[in-house]
């Protein structure tokens, strides 16, 4: 019988988290305690060390998973505890978990087995606030638009022409599409609204991508929430509320310390969707880390097609980032998938399945080569691997002369990942020719079809005429400088959910744009990007219960 | 030119919160330090002291108040620190302030002066999350409910019978009315729903009247959501989620521990609303103050006839508290509102105005007497009072043989507040009959009558039909055993805002009820309520900033 991930996490003798920062090298001066095991960092530990060289990044992303995930954040932080039981100073960057979802299906992002970060009930609940903060601050947008609407509308706001959504950290369906402003005059002015899942909201894209308080109030003022009658666009500071936005954040946008099982240092902090974000922990965490550890682990949300080409095309270009190295997770069963094999059957060895699967692993590695980045692939072990399928990928790997390391994390914490980790530790001596796909310079069109082409393997674009109206209205106002946000299915290369594999020369078609102003970029979606999801018919908030001494069951 | 509370609060040198612990005689390992100037205090402290005698307990209350608030935090705060200025060990027990109208009006909930709680920034921000954590609570019942339906409700649930709505700490009036679950089938079930602003949560009254983890969890499941079809009854325990309700709440339930500007312990938690609930900070924080100090100063909502009542009837009994003294805050300003004076009027010198309005603070302390409680009058001195004002209201206590002592906390701190202090000392000594108005065996009609004759001065109660055919249904439901929460305007002791002075022989009407199952007491809501409040034209928000280092202007 195997333990279940918050059982392993509860038997976990943590280290208090002033031992942990100690480790780290951060001064108790720069430490706000949040009870014994978690800690904010202050932004001064970046300012103090600005001189000082940054440590080696490391992205750990994936091919494209299955509904289960390929363990990203497992591998992420596993590897990490590999370095330090190579006697390497390692850190690892993670994204912060969403509370909403916790209620629904089973499953978090604090890895798993024994590789895991804790304490997992924290950091899965409620944590140190931020995803609070941030629904605050989009929902005192909201509240303040609507006031102005409902006060004389001195903007000219037209009500059908509000962008603005606002958000809860709840997985609650009802709240998708609703009418709000009803009744009497005094409820304000009534009009189509919904609710977004927090970690939707563009606040939460430019808290990841802030350099500094300043920087995020800026960015907070100029997300575009409405425009008035004449098609003019209006922002958040028009409202006259960029400080208040601000302050709201102001301990949110400090990066929050915990520790792996193994007690090697980690920083967490924001965590956007990787549909329509960027999809990748804060630049300030990442940042931090790369000033206080030599190895900074770090993954990105879904597949290299989605995770990793925005970790490169967006973050890494945003914050002058320069990785190292790349881990391509892949698993045998998400192999078989794209071999052709249903997801009730990934348990039954296929070794044909798998080895045809492994074009998707293909794909995504040419995908990191034309990033001029180095690569090892890690197999992420599950129980139900077989020994001739584990052969097999290793003899596939060895004939196309990929670097390959499996990863028994899961089963065994650090001690499972130092092949990986000396696999990596090599990569990083490796020269490497890192660059961005494209130049934001370029056409909206253009460096779309260069993230497709490139990353996806389509054939060509498509876009919508709504879509094409709104390229040529973004022309027009300058918005077509920025970098491309695509928002995408994560199961395939395509934007077709089931076309799993490598499939070719298809068209990608392009349905509408979103423009992140505040965030800076413009979300190009092709098919329809879920931003609230739903619970299941049997919520995992069933099975969750506490007791009198505040002991947890059922969070995972 | 007077400094802001803000710029009073900013100056304040404060004691790290580890000192104010041990000065409050709380141990490390029941201490969860939240940054430096913030903790959470252990249940474990009750446990562990209780066998140990309670301290002495002070209610703070007040006459009906103007619109800017009769200063009872202030006083509140100011007195404890006289307290400690005369050598005594006195703690405060103070209600939390809700986030969302920090934003509209300026005023906040943390004293003001040199009689405040500080840090006032993070104390009126998210402080430690909290309020926070109501609101996830309250929306995961909601969420749970509307998902309920959707995937096909086996608990046959009303749509048009729900009663639970969902919350935000956000002044937010285009969600007092709104439609859900529009668009597809997949979004849920269209239904009428509605936000209140999260101290107006249920979940909150809970919160502040539990006695454990385990009392919570069984009063969450309680909660009354919505009737089936069959007009019976559903709880939120029925969709079985009470476990995970509580674990949302595991932080939440312990007291947050601050400090004075003269670093007297504080324990802040809890703040339900004065009028749909019953206004008083938690019961965890008012016995860890008993145990921990020898005199505890608390208060409670707006003045004696809602706050000091629903104290006395529903917390007092509830949690088996036994006040010592009642010190009631009474301005000039308000005297002289009720005796005819309108609010642009008050500064002006007007001896017979406040002389007339005397009458609503006679009816106060009428009030106190008949819960059998030793007394004294603050008067809180406010710039615009004048000798003759003051000279004439003391006679007035004096002729009449009320206590009296003059309050300048607000200017003085501590200081201003020794008179008073040896004054409560004094009455601490007495010998007192404290005890309820009525007995929660009486009919709902014999307690509401009870209330309104004793508290307000009313003639006689008129019910609505509405309200007679609820009534009727508790009885059927055994609902009717429980205290009565009476929820009327602040401003009067009737249940017209702006009767002001000591009407006589009026009539209250109570037009509807609401159990609050959970939280163990009916609402009677006479007029109607506000739950969800709006922004002003020109909302607070506008005027706040931060800079670089994290200094905040305009929040007060």
């Amino acid at each position: 019988m195997f333990k279940t991930d918050l059982e392993i996490a509860q038997e976990c003798v943590m280290e208090p988290i002033t031992e942990i920062a100690k480790k780290a090298g951060i001064s108790e001066e720069d430490l706000e305690v949040y009870g014994k095991y978690k800690a904010k960092v202050s932004l001064d530990v970046l300012k103090k060390r600005a001189e000082e060289p940054d440590g080696k990044l490391i992205l750990v992303t994936a091919i494209n998973p299955t509904k289960a995930g390929e363990g990203k954040s497992t591998t992420t932080v596993g590897l990490a505890d590999g370095f330090r039981r190579l006697g390497k100073k390692a850190m690892v960057a993670l994204r912060e978990p969403s509370l909403g979802p916790v209620f629904g299906l089973k499953g978090g992002a604090a890895g798993g087995g024994y590789a895991q970060v804790v304490p997992m009930e924290d950091i899965n609940l409620h944590f140190t606030g931020d995803m609070h903060a941030i629904t605050t601050c989009n929902n005192l947008i909201s509240a303040c638009l609507d006031n102005h609407i409902h006060q004389g509308n001195a903007l000219d706001i037209d009500v059908n022409a509000v962008v603005w959504k606002r958000v809860l950290d709840m997985n609650d369906r009802s709240l998708r599409q609703i009418e709000i402003g009803l009744g009497p005059k005094a409820n304000g002015v009534e009009r189509k609204d919904g609710f977004n899942i927090t970690v939707a909201s563009e606040v939460m894209a430019i808290l990841c991508l802030s350099h500094s308080l300043m920087d995020l109030k800026e960015r907070l003022g100029n997300i575009l929430i409405a425009y008035n009658t004449k098609k003019e666009p209006i922002y958040a500071k028009d409202l006259g509320i960029a400080g208040a936005l601000a302050m709201i954040m102001k301990d949110a946008i400090k990066p929050n310390l915990v520790q792996t099982l193994e007690h090697t240092p980690v920083l967490i902090h924001g965590g956007p969707f990787a549909n329509i974000a960027h999809g990748c922990n804060s630049v300030l965490a990442t940042k931090t880390c790369l000033k206080l550890a030599d190895y900074v682990i770090t993954e990105a949300g879904f597949g290299a097609d989605l995770g990793a080409e925005k970790f490169l095309d967006i973050k890494c270009r945003l914050a002058d980032l320069h990785p190292s190295a790349v881990v391509i997770v892949a698993t045998i069963r998400a192999l078989k998938q794209h071999g052709g094999v249903s997801f009730e059957e990934l348990k039954e060895e296929n070794v044909d399945a798998m080895l045809a699967g492994c074009a998707n692993l293909a794909k995504h590695i040419e995908t990191i080569q034309a990033f001029g980045l180095p690569y090892v692939v890690a197999i992420n072990e599950f129980a139900t691997d077989t020994p001739a399928e584990v052969a097999a990928l290793e003899n596939w790997c060895k004939e196309h002369g990929h670097p390959m390391a499996l990863s028994q994390v899961w089963a065994k914490g650090g001690a499972g990942a130092e092949t990986l980790a000396q696999e990596v530790l090599r990569l990083c001596e490796e020269e490497n020719h890192y660059h961005p796909i494209y130049d934001v310079e370029e056409s909206i069109e253009d460096k779309i079809f260069k993230i497709a082409s490139t990353c996806y393997g389509a054939g060509s674009v498509v876009y919508s005429e709504e879509a094409k109206e709104q390229i040529a209205m973004y022309q027009k106002r300058g918005w077509d400088k920025l970098p491309i946000c695509m928002a995408k299915v994560p199961t395939s290369l395509s934007d077709q959910a089931t076309l799993y594999g490598a499939p070719k020369d298809f068209a990608i078609t392009v349905r509408e744009f979103r423009p992140s102003l505040g965030a800076g970029f413009i979300v190009a979606l092709t098919g329809s990007v879920m931003t609230m999801p739903g619970l299941p018919k049997h919520p995992a908030a069933n099975n969750m219960d506490i007791d009198e001494d505040g002991h947890i069951v059922g969070l995972f």
